[in-house]
């Protein structure tokens, strides 16, 4: 039994967001949650996820510290009340309430008077650009730092020093922020971000704000495909929404790492480990279809979180959509990822082609030709000719005769666009008008899948 | 059990159609069909498979209008016995009698004065080609019109106008000719050309007078595989036939649609939906094996009457044999598609090729080596050295040793041809020379067919 | 169950041969080989294996002539004492003892005078190259001949000459070594190479002593693998073998063979009929990772004795590694593949290429992810970071994560070492790490190998 809705038509991709004062109430969402000092856990997340819950009605989660999650333990809550560096005359040469990349994430409390040369043990700098602050974290393996300059830093004397790292790192709890809009049925599509960076705009203000839109977005009319969004802690916080959700993962029928979706580089889609997953060929085909400038990539185990949807215990559908990949824009984990540095208009076109995605996914059916043995008289059913001789309308025409020909209960829509080179949206029209004619009927789509 | 002569040596690719003269039979035949105004129904129909008996021994079919065929209808037939547009002075300016294009193809009957503006929105012209009359048709929407150059439209001043159309469209029949060659077994190779075209040279006498040929030539002598020639009015004819015959359609084991085989371009394979049925790797080969310019393209559901062969279902491996493709010549569809723009040449070297290609279907067997543990001593049965160290001598023993290699039961000459890069002639001497030394011996082949 | 000794590090490939007097040894081998007028039977066949009795513990192995193997005859014994042409006065102008390619091995005994027209009947020289004398044989065809450089031949006078050829052909015996180094399985590792070439050094005693000292080197330590060598005169010698080891031919699991590794081209190896078995992975694997040109081709059914182990009847994994391939380098079967066309280096390289394969091979295990949902905590295992943010570490840990997520149990190091572009000798270190920590397990490998 197909679940789908078939006869609706698509609603055109790339619709949704298209005027700059969306694209400024995304940057205005990124400019709020921008200088919050976030890290794994701790005060920063739950303020993040309070901010979200103004656009979307996300649950709240939380794990306590200590918690196994498949192969880690939940860290202690770490938490900043404050953070400078005094030089001898009293004056703060660094002061974390400028900037929070200031301290290394997770540093222990540290209140000491120390030389410059300790200090310089326990400072990171970008010595190949001077004027950067670098972001540095040691999740796992107790020390103190500070992170700052190399002219700041080179432009300390020498003499004495007074770090102080009023931070606390005690049991507490992990948090995370889920969302779910059910769908016709069960069968999932995720979307999964992280929001475990401090002030860095593009990773990943701009994938949070990016799927906070998306959801909004998704929310307002109920469609084919459940979808579930998550706004966890990188890493660690995936680990434990699978471990806490281990049976239910097969829901996913889907899914979407986003991440650095704000820049102004074209658009880079990193494959699932399947490889040839639908998400895979959905992407590949929007990105076809628009015809920008993009680059799709082989799964590789390492990047994002779909490390750890794609570990080979799990190998979900999940692949990783970004503009400019981590580690291949110099502003990367640098106080240089800014806001200055996401535009608006990226972080509308990264939503658009998601929604694109989505819409792909929404409509990517198998039919099966009612009148598989020779072709059927299109004319007398006003499918040909009547159209006129015009381009569109022989364009139009051979949409239909590439889904009749192919609709053999094995070839999806997105395997016909594959085989002919037109565009998704062609024949997903012309499959509209052979369903409303009679010469299609849905074939087996939605395998598993549960009507809610 | 194979059915197969694996013994007798195969004819010589493109041995058959080499002198001048024959050339000038095709184009004769050529000749005496194209005044005839054809239609999918009608008297020319009748009288150009006429012609064609006298070339080869054509059973001619009829089927009624009216009478359903999968999703058709055959139509009424159409007769036209005058037609023509006379000015005010009585004079006519478009006579049907000088070229059977004037008038649109299934015109209702009409007889009337108008006035020049109504003329124009029955007359069809090609704006950008001033000089040629375009074809066209309205098959299955009732209406009337001409076609002419647009210099003949543009010179007409504004007046009245007789125009005459004395058609008729009333219960008859639909017209095709089928030509069966028996064979040692009841697998079929079908060659399927229309007819249905009016003065229109390339497309698609050539395709008429290259199948006529072919018949002739292969009725000659018995061969492995029985030939079924089809000559049809386009789509119904086929969708009539594949009607009819629907339930033996399993018989045919190979087919080509020949169509716009006499101009002077290169040649063009449309393969069958398949893909990499044999018939698809079989022109492959000699088109590579002849070396002369060509293209292979993939199969797509519009173009000739593979179309209804290849609908899903039925999915018949018959690709489409062409020189170059309709559509992509500017005399296509028009009166400059006329007798100049065919060659003899071009025909005889279209009729060879597929000459060619049923000779390599006809030689293509699954050998199994009878000695397959380290090679076999070719030297003492005289096949190695002895044939001495020039270069053709080496090349047979190298054609031997794919061969012996790969004839493990499960690779064709085909195959072969295609892992060694060596021409099919040259695996097919090597074969017959090993299986008469009793070093192969017949494999699998002509599954499921049965000796006649 | 596994057998394999999975946590001991990999021997660094290439590491055997690196000084110069390794490769002195290597041509001293041959300096002593290269005097002895070998063919496929005889004392020069039995003299050659007892030089290499001085390297390696040889097991001899004789057949009796007229022996059948498979299609084959184990030919008569063919041994030569002398042969020399002497003109009228007595001189002689071509003398066997100065080149033991001046006789056509396999040479009928003559004593005779001939015209000089009837002796160049039996005269086989180079006019493209005058001063080379050619290298030819007549094994299986009763013949007489000489072989002498153009320039020899062109300066003989019209005269009356004796020619003598003081040979015997009789029942006698093929002779052949073996040598098998047991391993902790029975699964082997099959080296085979040709020792039927008189003087001639790239082709083959470049592969008579790259065997004789891989043999010697592998001897030291027990491996994973049985190795088997094999010393064989060409084709009917290897037919032999197979005729009489036919039983046991499956526990070859990889195999080379060797020829043509002296001379300074790049490598070229020939993949075995399968075209992707473990050893045509491994071989190409090695040649990639060491950067150096080379070239892989496909399997082709000529060429060293792959031909018969490669028959369709065996079919077995046995691929041919060389440098420049035979009859690419003009002084293939000449005098000039004398002691100055082979270098030491080139000698040595091609052994640590070979010794670098079966490194390959030794370590290509299949793995189990111990800990597959989600990626583990490599940090507190000290497996991350600690290494150290240098571009050396990453790399480390790149190459565990790729080794983790493939090591589903379907994709041995090969496969990953394909999949993540990494080189085999990292993800071998990663996987060693791995096991150390407990996070990988031993996969299904060895399939159908016994412990010895």
């Amino acid at each position: 039994m197909s679940l789908s809705r078939l006869k609706e038509p698509a609603a055109p991709p790339s619709s949704h967001f298209q005027n700059q004062e969306q694209g400024e109430e995304l940057l205005r969402l990124i400019g709020r949650l921008y200088p919050i000092c976030r890290s794994l856990t701790g005060s920063g997340v739950r303020e993040t996820l309070a901010i979200l819950r103004d656009y979307i009605p996300l649950a709240l989660h939380s794990v306590r510290s200590g918690t196994p999650v498949f192969d880690w333990t939940v860290p202690p809550e770490w938490n900043l009340r404050d953070a400078y560096i005094k030089n001898s005359s009293g004056a703060k040469v660094v002061d974390w309430r400028n900037c929070n990349l200031h301290v290394l994430s997770y540093s222990a409390p540290v209140k000491r008077t120390v030389s410059l040369s300790e200090l310089k043990r326990h400072a990171f700098t970008l010595p190949e650009r001077p004027d950067w602050i670098p972001y540095r974290t040691s999740y796992y393996k107790e020390n103190w730092g500070f992170c700052l300059s190399e002219r700041q830093l080179s432009s300390l004397p020498e003499e004495d020093y007074e770090v102080v790292i009023d931070s606390s790192l005690q049991p507490g709890e992990l948090n995370y922020g889920e969302f779910f809009i059910p769908g016709r049925t069960d069968a999932e599509i995720l979307v999964s971000t992280h929001i475990c960076h401090p002030s860095l705009a593009n990773d990943n203000l701009s994938g949070v704000a990016l799927a906070a839109f998306l959801a909004a977005s998704l929310q307002r009319e109920p469609r084919r495909y459940s979808y579930r969004f998550l706004f966890t802690p990188g890493c660690i916080g995936t680990i434990a929404w699978l471990s806490l959700n281990e049976k239910r993962v097969d829901k996913i029928h889907h899914g979407l790492i986003v991440a650095c979706v704000g820049d102004a580089g074209k658009i880079h889609y990193k494959k699932s480990r399947r490889g040839d997953a639908e998400i895979d060929r959905a992407v590949a085909q929007v990105l076809k279809d628009c015809d920008a400038p993009h680059e799709i990539r082989d799964f590789s185990p390492y990047g994002y979180d779909e490390r750890q949807f794609c570990s080979p215990g799990f190998n979900l559908p999940v692949g990783c959509f970004m503009r400019t990949p981590h580690g291949e824009f110099a502003e990367y984990h640098t106080s240089a990822d800014n806001l200055d540095f996401i535009k608006g208009e990226c972080l509308m076109d990264s939503l658009n082609k998601c929604l694109a995605v989505f819409d792909v996914l929404e409509n990517n059916h198998t039919y099966v030709n009612q009148n598989p043995k020779c072709e059927p008289q299109l004319g007398r059913r006003g499918l040909y000719g009547s159209i006129g001789g015009d381009a569109q309308g022989k364009t139009n025409e051979l949409a239909m005769l590439w889904v009749l020909n192919y609709s053999d209960g094995r070839n999806s829509l997105l395997d016909i666009a594959a085989k002919s080179g037109l565009s998704f949206a062609l024949l997903e029209t012309a499959a509209a008008r052979l369903l409303d004619a009679g010469l299609l009927a849905a074939g087996e789509n939605d395998a598993g899948a549960k009507l809610i």
